[in-house]
């Protein structure tokens, strides 16, 4: 993991003792300037109250600092929660000498366990103490819950002979499912660029990244994607080269994340591309992967190295779209399993055990009936998941 | 488990080298008189051929026999699987000297391999010879896949002074979900009943039993549910006392034989009933019920015996019904966890944490919204799950 830090932003992680391990738990993205901000939440009905908080602020379109904590979603706490909230930025805000309402939250953990609000207060001095440039690594490790490792994606590219940095942050790894990516991700550029512009950017780079993998098919409470840009490398967005190149760095870096969430899940080992092409529209062949990309026979199947295709077949048989059996194909990466309907033997089984044996590869399902396409990453279902998320809260 | 037989029928189980395991894997009913039949089959669009024969040759509404073979679906099988479907059924039709297009078949176990036929037809005398009133139960056990222990339910009314029986046999562990429900299961009784009045009672028995339950939400290719009326006892279902009276005794045998399924199924430790009161509509109802019954989140914390109802209301929340959040209520058996969406402490906690131990309880939620309501049937995510999946083949 190579960290560029990004210029206008510092970042920091401490101990504050929310978690119960005694691992860092609180994290600080402070701006050198007042930074454009745009914002993508969860779709589910139930919203964190940092949530609720980050949707009302977010409008202004201007971010001075982000305030983040694991070990507790603040989420299912009625107006306490809503209370703490303000709490926690405040907290920001008065350390930092910045307008409250310019600082933005995130929580992420148990639900429904009151946020021990003062441990966040009386751990904000240390917090502020250790802001730095190279703080990522440290905010990274403090977003955490359930996650092997911190996962941070730093690219740059040249506009206008101004080079231009965008380093993203993701925490992610149960809760997992499209609609909106399930995690807090938190992208900074030293570009320059509207509120408006970065959230016409941002939309477009979570529905090709965090709107195409799943974990476990459940949708988390606290799901923020945070972009922010202090525009310090004075290289402006507005012409459609540096908007087109800047788009597909944001993409390559959503993606990167997107991805290392489903490689780093709960219990995780495998990261799956689930391909449907030949489909009869693109909306029904992205309902066919996610039906196969969410099925725990397929899932145990890839957790078992098993070319188990008769299952992944099961699962697009019921995703509703259009199907006819004697047409499919199916490959497990390079290897052809299924020809027209009917299984290709023993030989095609050993092949494709060999492919399955690896961390990375990809499912195509070939429907012949016409253009449409989608793709969706997801792992395989271990023993290990059921072991994390039986045991998560004790 | 305590087994009427149904005048009108016998049956039988045999051991046909189909499956590696070396159990029974062959069984017959054999009609004594020509049996009035309907049947419910998978909605999946990947149809194995048995299911694409008995579509075919049900609609005659006449049966003389059924037989079933374990270890293999025969799906994906192509114009082979279709032409050894109706071998299964000639040896059958052949052996017991009946008309070939009043015989059905069913098949379950793994889907694209080639169906042994042959094996099926040297085995047939055995399986012809062991016919008998009490072959109920070798039946069962032939039919058995990863299930446990083999299910059968009799129960017995008295219409118009003559005594009506009804016995129900099913199989199913895993590929559970609604639509239809996925498993073979077949239905005897010695009332007399038109094929037409069949397929309306076991439409509405299905749809309160098999439509019900969940196991991991994925649907098979071979589901089917036949059910067969020998009129035996001389009691028609006609009078609308009568056939309400039948109809009860349905959907007590096929709702007990569900739950079983679920209660039996692949690494199932707990028989949960999933009640969703208070929605704006029973079919929103039905949606958030069956969300929170898929949830692998919601799943993996009943193995663990971890009242975290974060997960419940995060499923419920994601699942498209109206919700409000400050209003929600959510019991686990009869602990009020929840009340108006904030958790209510520790205590309550405890003591749901005792009900969590049970084998058997239900989870409420309650949106005080309206006057929908609808329950579902689901179990545990387990290791054993995993283990059994992953292993499933080898």
């Amino acid at each position: 993991m190579s960290i560029i830090p990004c210029p206008g932003f510092r970042a920091a992680g401490v101990v504050s003792g929310i978690k119960k391990n005694g691992r860092k738990d609180l994290g600080l993205i402070a701006c050198d300037v007042p930074a454009s901000v745009a914002g993508v939440f969860t779709r589910n009905r139930v919203q964190a109250a940092p949530v609720m908080l980050d949707r009302e602020r977010v409008g202004s379109g201007i971010c001075r600092a982000v305030i983040v904590n694991s070990g507790n979603a603040n989420c299912c706490t009625g107006e306490d929660g809503y209370h703490n909230a303000v709490r926690m930025a405040r907290a920001a805000a008065t350390g930092l000498g910045v307008p409250e309402e310019q600082v933005l939250v995130a929580s992420t953990g148990v639900i429904g366990e009151p946020l021990p609000v003062e441990r966040i207060e009386q751990a904000f001095p240390a917090l502020l103490g250790s802001l730095s440039v190279e703080g990522v690594a440290d905010f990274a490790e403090a977003i955490m819950t359930t996650d092997r490792v911190p996962k941070v994606v730093s690219r740059q590219i040249e506009i206008d002979g101004r080079r231009v940095t965008l380093t993203g942050v993701v925490k992610g790894a149960g809760m997992i499912r499209p609609d909106v990516a399930t995690m807090l991700c938190f992208l900074m550029t030293d570009a320059q660029a509207s509120a408006g512009l970065l959230r016409d950017l941002l939309a477009a780079g979570a529905a090709r990244s965090f709107n195409r993998i799943t974990v476990d098919g459940d949708t988390s409470t606290n799901d923020t994607i945070l972009m922010l840009a202090s525009g310090c490398a004075e290289a402006g967005l507005e012409p459609a080269a540096a908007r087109e190149a800047f788009q597909a760095m944001l993409d390559d870096v959503m993606l990167a994340l997107a991805k290392w969430v489903v490689k780093d899940a709960e219990g995780s080992n495998k990261l799956v591309e689930i391909r449907v092409v030949g489909a009869a529209a693109d909306g029904e062949a992205r309902a066919m992967a996610d039906t196969i990309a969410h099925s725990p026979l397929v899932k145990t199947a890839l957790f078992g190295e098993d070319a188990n295709w008769g299952r992944i077949l099961a699962a697009a048989g019921r995703s509703g779209a259009a199907l006819d059996p004697s047409q499919v194909d199916i490959f497990i990466g390079p290897v052809q399993m299924v020809s027209r309907g009917i299984g290709c033997g023993k030989a095609a089984e050993a092949a494709a055990t060999g492919v399955l044996k690896a961390d990375e590869f990809s499912i195509t399902v070939d429907l012949h009936l016409g253009t449409g396409r989608a793709a969706v990453y997801t792992c395989d279902l271990s023993i290990d998941y059921v072991k994390i998320n039986a045991d998560y809260r004790s």
